[in-house]
């Protein structure tokens, strides 16, 4: 009995931050209130208040999976992958409510007085990684240093899809993903691999779960 | 006495707009008020809606005006003076509560169901002036796509103010300015000229008006 109320709490709490993505997505989150979560969800004030008490609390947990539910396509670590890393999150952002909504309220949270930019940090950390990779390899400049290069990235990238989203409610984002790739990669790509590299969007392959 | 009563419409309008910048930056667009808008600029109710009928009506004009007041530094059109043109740029974010608040608002538009990306292509248009001028001068590669990099400079500037803002109320802005332009400058400048170009703040000079 125990083991069903846990089961049941997870799903509960899965499905409040479904919802929670969903209207945050679509309302942003002063147009969001705790209420309309609940409706959205199907589930009582007693359900809510036991794993939420607040719409900060919803908030601050939608931006925190962040990463939980992005699964990056498999593929040999190095500048490639990190490429195909940028055109993923691209078709997540387009598609992912979930994804789009804590990306949303990491950009937003001032709005909810929070000023923290872990979100920010977490993803220049992934960028990081593949770039360690990518020296090891050999693909890197001699002058590119791998943590500032990351985080130059990571900001360039969030500049592009709140323009995309502006612009073209991000239908263009995987074209402004390759030009932005066109003028880094000869800042940061060996001339022995630049010609190598691929900046479009790999052909979609059966599609993952 | 018309043109009194101009000028001091004027002047009104101008304290409106004014202590609106200060309350939007501080608070966001959903927490201000036109009440604290009101208070802060000392204008009577009938004062208000003779300007502005609603809050949204006054984060519109304060976006609108965002090119008016930045002046752009003196100097050479061309490549150098775009990067001297970004560097301008973090110091008015560092210092100009009005340009401040407008790019707030730009970004943060949603926020009152407005998706207008105006702002953002009048920056690309600035930067692509000067490399259009860069172009003529034989600064750039032959591959660069003025208009393409422009917009791909803006996209990226405005996600860099935007994670120094989270990150350290963007007192680290001109370092990261700095760091995006060290990965941008090989795609896009000619072998000819790329070291001549600084890509450091210009020295303060008497400080313009």
């Amino acid at each position: 009995m125990a083991k069903l109320r846990q089961d049941r709490a997870v799903r509960t709490r899965e499905a409040i931050l479904e919802a929670a993505a969903e209207v945050f997505d679509a309302c942003g989150y002063s147009g969001t209130s705790i209420r309309l979560i609940m409706e959205r969800a199907q589930v009582t004030q007693g359900g809510m208040y036991f794993h939420f008490k607040s719409k900060q609390a919803i908030a601050e947990a939608v931006i925190a999976s962040q990463q939980e539910f992005v699964r990056f396509p498999d593929g040999e670590d190095g500048l490639q992958r990190l490429i195909d890393i940028t055109f993923h999150l691209a078709r997540e952002l387009q598609t992912n409510t979930r994804f789009r909504a804590s990306v949303r309220l990491a950009v937003d949270q001032e709005e909810f007085g929070k000023r923290d930019a872990t979100p920010y940090f977490e993803w220049a950390e992934q960028f990081r990684r593949q770039l360690v990779v990518a020296r090891q390899r050999g693909e890197l400049r001699d002058d590119v240093d791998e943590r500032e290069f990351a985080a130059v990235l990571m900001a360039s990238y969030s500049g592009t899809q709140i323009f995309s989203n502006m612009s073209t409610g991000r239908q263009d984002l995987p074209q402004r993903v390759t030009a932005l790739w066109r003028y880094l990669l000869p800042g940061v790509a060996d001339e022995s691999v630049i010609g190598r590299l691929r900046i479009t969007p790999a052909e979609a392959g059966p599609h993952a779960a």
